[in-house]
């Protein structure tokens, strides 16, 4: 593995997501206009397209066509962007800052940053059913369930709701790792598993472990979210930092100590690289990403 | 044609209907439990079902399995009521009062009612991906991709956007129209299609004949609902009457004057008939629910 390699890549897959994203979106230019602007302020220039690197990494495993992967990338996206502005609102974290430009209820207002994240979510959808992104429609539609299952209740709106009740709770260990599968780590397998739909069939066993692969990556995600949460300043974070633990929100800083939360970010790496030992070199770049995401400085 | 045999095929469907929403909505009983008893309370028990109404007497048309219709259906009535549930939001409406219950934000609190609509549209997906809605998954798909058009940014979302920027501006009666056309247009003329399309396939001049009936009776259901806002009280609709008005909204009574949109109406209806004449006896309830919902007083 070369990192500098991975650098070039992970560029490259940025650079196509936006790309994408920019053709994808609906443009200002058309009705609803400031809905529409909404939208793409909420979406395109920023982030660290982790997902998106997922679909792409996943999909170099099934031998799957980039343009196909573009969509389903895309559609991943727009999901973690719609539920970052409502996460954003007032009535949830109520935050001012992300991705170190004003919210979307801050630029536009409350009731549009509603919408924006309502009509991502739909916008989602339509890519999904709207492109090839399978030579069999009967996996297409797998690939949709999939997806809808990872955004709604028993997954990212889910682990919101668990969030949300948590908050000047104290929760035990198992119950903080249950809220992040659901909050982060749904979104996440669904992009692996998504990624490598797009391509050759993979046996059960195949899809399997890129599914453990991607649940103790999201997990390492979030684990890392929260030491970074605990020792970057706003200014390197691009978002309110130290926020959690003002708001008095259990992470796996708070509960296992820093030391601890650092031990168990190497510890899920392991897992997850250990989950692709049946690969071939095809997944190389699920396994730098896996480095990548514990590893990130933000 | 029959009155009573309509009333008693249309509580058929607001049973079958019912009884679908409580088997495909997540029970109370599975975390996270709050968020699933919202999005039970914002679904079950109430609402006039007309969108299911017209998934299933377009079923009727193409032959369609009742069970794909109230698959269908339930989905379609999910996009609604979520639509409500955050329409009535502080940041939006602002109504306490939905279908004579407290709205969902007031029952429960803003936060849940904001992840209740978002995970009720991932529900709404998840049916349309996990069941069987045609024998040809291509089919299915496209079904998903006319939905999905439906309730995004093109659709029901850029409606309510629209509708929001013409608080106390005076539109002109194509503009408001083209909202109508987005806000509760959509998601008919989607309700409609996807009946249709959950049984034997309809030739396009057919597909095109039953698009226009529901382009019709969409707009013909905002204007009576205009109507009836401005001549109702609250008792008998079960939601705050003349809010629009007093929210200074530009409305078709406001437009046009009360006895103009009653015209207006009524043509309406006369178009939605004339769409139908090339249909046989299986699309007489559509004419039957076409005349419902004009002749409707509540």
């Amino acid at each position: 593995m070369n990192p500098a390699d991975f650098q070039v890549w992970s560029r490259e897959v940025a650079t196509r997501m936006e790309a994408a994203l920019g053709e994808l979106l609906p443009p200002q230019s058309i009705a609803p206009a400031r809905l529409h602007d909404a939208m793409r302020y909420s979406t395109l220039g920023g982030g660290k397209r982790v997902r998106p690197m997922l679909v792409f990494a996943a999909g170099l495993v099934s031998d799957a066509e980039p343009v196909r992967l573009g969509v389903a990338a895309a559609a991943v996206e727009m999901i973690h962007a719609y539920s970052l502005v409502h996460d954003d609102m007032p009535c949830m974290d109520d935050d001012v800052l992300r991705r170190g430009k004003p919210t979307t209820h801050v630029e536009f207002d409350e009731a549009t940053a509603l919408l924006t994240g309502d009509a991502l979510q739909s916008l989602a959808f339509q890519l999904l059913a709207d492109f090839k992104l399978s030579d069999d429609p009967a996996v297409q539609l797998k690939m949709i369930q999939i997806f809808a299952v990872a955004c709604g209740s028993r997954g990212m709106a889910g682990g919101q709701a668990i969030d949300l009740d948590a908050v000047g709770k104290s929760l035990t260990l198992p119950e903080l790792e249950y809220m992040h599968i659901l909050k982060t780590g749904a979104l996440i397998r669904a992009s692996v598993l998504m990624g490598a739909h797009c391509g050759r069939p993979l046996s059960t066993v195949e899809l399997e472990h890129l599914d453990r692969y991607a649940k103790c990556v999201g997990l390492a995600f979030q684990v890392v979210d929260d030491i970074l949460d605990e020792e970057a300043d706003s200014s390197t974070l691009g978002k309110t930092a130290g926020k959690d633990r003002e708001a008095n929100k259990p992470t796996y800083t708070t509960l296992m100590g820093l030391s601890a939360a650092k031990k168990f970010a190497r510890e899920l790496l392991a897992d997850a690289q250990e989950s692709l030992a049946g690969f071939d070199a095809r997944a190389n770049r699920l396994r730098e990403l896996a480095d990548f995401i514990v590893r990130r400085d933000r």
